[in-house]
């Protein structure tokens, strides 16, 4: 439908879309832009936000994608107004079409084999924290605040927790969160494995693009490579983690940017990767 | 046994039972009482904590458990005396389930809905450091000392590693714990996820206290879907657990606790529990 | 060869190899003793570091193993050269068996029952991270720097990131070490979870003999069960965990330094290991 309304009328769906893309130099920035709904991922906004990482994922250009936002808020998670909707019309079917979105969104983004970065300088809850977490690396602003209020709501923040309890070092500090609903600033956040980096809030869109064009920088057929790989072998048992690496390792031999970067290491010049 | 003599002289066996049960608002504080033995973990000990936790786990009016203790030592974990008998008796069935006992307890914690809650401002070695890893949260005295000595007696912590290791964010500072069988302090059992809060001593109530109550205002049932939750995704592959977690939350709409929480919340008033 | 060399000229070859060991008092150290290469991890070196790991493990006069290096790289990991050119031969059989012995070697220093300590004050990359990050425990100085640098020559360290996604606590923190290939000092690599312990780089063996000393001093029959168990039982559900430990438990129970560590305990004297 945004896709339609986009055909139709670019420059006013550019207003309308809760989501804006703007490219440059590799990096895909993607702009959360409904500050008055604190970006809730409503069903609607979400389809947008697949919908556009698809399109960076198929975009030879886009070499690291930025997902930021305006407005105090990078999300505060669902629209509780169509949750709400869903429980009163006692839609179940409804109700796991939306949260399989939802999961659907968030396993994109480990799936997509370009480094996805959030940027946050506002609240990030419940499923707006679960999309931070979810993101590959997550530089925040001073002023960022973590949260999985849903308890607070009568309504346990399960399906958040599943991407905040892998990026959270500490089972017990993702279960403080979950039972007090409390948010926690960023230092915390950091501490605690949720943030990379903490940088004053006017220094933040300087020090995102900074990292994502360290990483740009990079062979792209390399990354694309490596996280994969990362995810993958994260659960396996260690024998069989280092078997599926080893292979990983051979394959990436065989590429010509590996030859490439590791002739130029040697001759002690700059390489020249294939995508570049 | 215990609840034999309680109902025979409930005064005289409030004070020779080595954990007593207090409850107001909603919280129930369970205390070790025996610190001449350091609140040792005795078989019988556990047998009478098992009891208790049973007793919380089955009461209504329970929303929050606090494990607490009397004097310098939160545990020292296994009554070694009891043990030493065991290993002259070369009786291994008696070993064998005097560490099943101990382990079903350990579960006992994580399996009760309710979230337990660990105050400590004093030791809690061995089993007793295994009890602090299992509970929910840890709320910490600057006093308190963390550590998993058996190496220094030719036993090594093996039971407690398990919930050690699952604590603590790094397998190193786990196994730095366990090879050296030194004590860490409070700060550095919150760096490395052993520990939620560190306060001073003389506010270590104080802190439990309000950590609790915020806890045991939120919805109960929620809280029970939501901590076995917890625990139950934390070890699936992630498109299992967001699968599993999907379904949670599609039950968890359905309870009136969710449709009263996010209807005060549209409707910007305080939430009437169910169970409240 | 490198013992063949040894049998012709112990003195000659001591000089030459890459590693050489000195013992005392029930502690091993191996050092990584060619700067000139950064203590290139090639192949010929880690089939010395492997021989001589294997013969401290069947050495029962040793107790403890430290991995220390000269000279400013602790490794920087595969010799580069010896890579390129099984890149240019394109022979994947090759590579695979480096990367095969290179896995080997990470997996048998856990396999080891006796603690490998490393003990770093230089600069520790790719494979050297990933041999950092397989060490039991890690002392780093303060000039120690971490790093996982594949992907600025086109090769993501995906082999090392097996070790370092398994040492580091947090996701986030190590896919910003592998997608930036960024060095990272020994204060962020300790709260990270890559080092135990931070200290002045003049005072780095001091620490680390210190160390070692303290662990040497306890039973090997018990720290061997416990390396063992701890490994084992990291991956297991919960459940499974506590059967194999309490398993473990009861064997650990059968040994003459258990009973000999509790009644000392008991008796409040130091007890005589029976390997000591």
């Amino acid at each position: 439908m945004a896709e339609a309304a986009q055909k139709a009328d670019p420059a006013a769906s550019a207003a309308q879309s809760p989501v804006r893309r703007e490219d440059s130099d590799g990096i895909a920035i993607l702009t959360l832009q409904k500050p008055a709904t604190r970006n809730s991922l409503s069903s609607a906004t979400m389809a947008v936000l697949q919908e556009l990482l698809d399109a960076c994922a198929g975009d030879p250009a886009v070499r690291v994608i930025v997902l930021a936002h305006e407005g105090p808020a990078f999300s505060a998670g669902h629209d509780l107004r169509e949750v709400s909707g869903l429980i009163e019309a006692r839609d179940t079917a409804a109700q796991h079409a939306l949260l399989t979105q939802c999961s659907t969104l968030m396993q994109q983004v480990q799936k997509i084999t370009k480094p996805v970065i959030a940027e946050i300088a506002g609240i990030a809850t419940a499923a707006g924290c679960q999309l931070a977490a979810a993101c590959d690396l997550v530089v925040a602003g001073r002023s960022a605040r973590f949260g999985t209020p849903g308890v607070n709501i009568g309504l346990f923040c399960s399906t958040p927790m599943v991407a905040l309890s892998r990026a959270v070092a500490s089972p017990k500090h993702a279960m403080e969160m979950l039972l007090t609903g409390d948010l926690v600033d960023a230092e915390h956040a950091f501490r605690i494995g949720l943030v990379n980096r903490v940088v004053d809030d006017a220094g933040l869109r300087e020090a995102t693009l900074a990292l994502a064009q360290q990483i740009a920088s990079k062979s792209q057929a390399t990354i694309a490579i490596g996280k994969a790989a990362f995810y993958r072998q994260l659960g396996m048992p260690l024998a069989e983690a280092y078997a599926f690496t080893s292979d990983v390792m051979v394959g990436n031999l065989a590429i010509d940017d590996a030859n490439e970067g590791i002739c130029a290491f040697i001759e002690k010049r700059s390489p020249n990767w294939t995508d570049r």
